[in-house]
């Protein structure tokens, strides 16, 4: 039976309920590793499931921090350093990558707390997951607060991939399912994709068509 | 093998491997029905892979717009009335869904092109996908432009839910995989999520543990 909510029904729910019934409503979401180092040189891994393709040309993406009303090591990092990574979590360290959301300390790295492994290359400052096999090298491009709850979309640009080249298709598609990443719903749960199919790119009277 | 690309190698990328391959780095999306209204009452519906939970309390989701360098159905109905609906894209729908995603005429409705039925509330303006079991009604709150590429992310307030009870968990994680909801790779993959596990909550020191 189809149930209706309400605005008032919704800010009624027991507040624990309202977060997983509004974090799961949104669906699927990317699940991913976003690595910084902070001044002093420690490296920080954070969870993190907002990250939103923005375009290609320039590649940019961008994600949701959580208000500043207490201090965000991820963000405090970025806004000093202005690099940042995103590694693609996988089944393989779907685990190590949850006991990452914990709340650590500033002066603790994520990496060792969890048993993850840094990379790093000579072209970007920020630490990549080396056990990812898809990873992604951003700076900082802008900020964007959002005034009904104090939230910030960030938006970077890509400026380094490092990816196993298996996973790309011949036409530039990347195989996510080969590479076993994950998918996740609200804050806790995680899922292993199954592909339906690829369809063809859609035109007004056309018949649908699956391409695989 | 670890391959590895710099801003230049993939600004060098042919457009549709560049576009292909940013498109689907990112990692998996969700997968939703945008339905508007126009102001001479003209039904429409947009296939919108990019939309984010941004917060709770209030429910607040956001999504990027393509930059207004064509006119925009979906843009240009959501400023002329102030809402729209988002409605989760399930299996037995996502072909009739990736078809809306063509471009029709502003005089045609993608509701009976692609043969989908429009439901409405008395306290809700803009149409919603009856066929699908988590459908969204949502107020315009905020546009964000975003300088580096002419985008738009939109924030809208959920003000309406419509939901099958039966994926209601009692703890209000909404069961995704029970409603058959798709999430999609890129601009054309469709997939099945299959659920791994439920973690706890972590917290420093903790071993990792299933929920279920």
């Amino acid at each position: 039976m189809e149930k209706h909510f309400s605005l008032d029904d919704i800010l009624a729910m027991e507040r624990f309920y309202r977060r997983d019934f509004m974090n799961t409503i949104s669906g699927f979401r990317s699940c991913q590793l976003l690595g910084t180092v902070s001044h002093k040189g420690v490296p920080n891994l954070g969870l993190f499931n907002s990250v939103t393709h923005i375009g290609a040309t320039p590649p940019l993406l961008g994600f949701v921090m959580r208000p500043l009303t207490v201090p965000r090591q991820t963000y405090h990092n970025i806004k000093a350093k202005g690099y940042f990574t995103l590694n693609q979590v996988t089944e393989s360290i779907y685990q190590q990558a949850h006991q990452a959301s914990a709340k650590y300390g500033p002066e603790e790295s994520e990496f060792e707390a969890v048993g993850l492994h840094e990379q790093y290359t000579d072209t970007h400052p920020a630490p990549y997951v080396k056990e990812s096999p898809i990873k992604l090298g951003l700076q900082l491009e802008e900020e964007h607060p959002i005034q009904a709850n104090g939230t910030l979309f960030i938006v970077g640009k890509v400026i380094e991939v490092l990816i196993e080249d298996s996973l790309i298709a011949e036409d530039g598609h990347i195989k996510l399912e080969y590479g076993e990443v994950v998918s996740v719903a609200g804050l806790d749960s995680y899922f292993a994709p199954k592909l339906l199919s690829r369809l063809r790119y859609a035109r007004p009277g056309d018949e649908v068509e699956r391409l695989k």
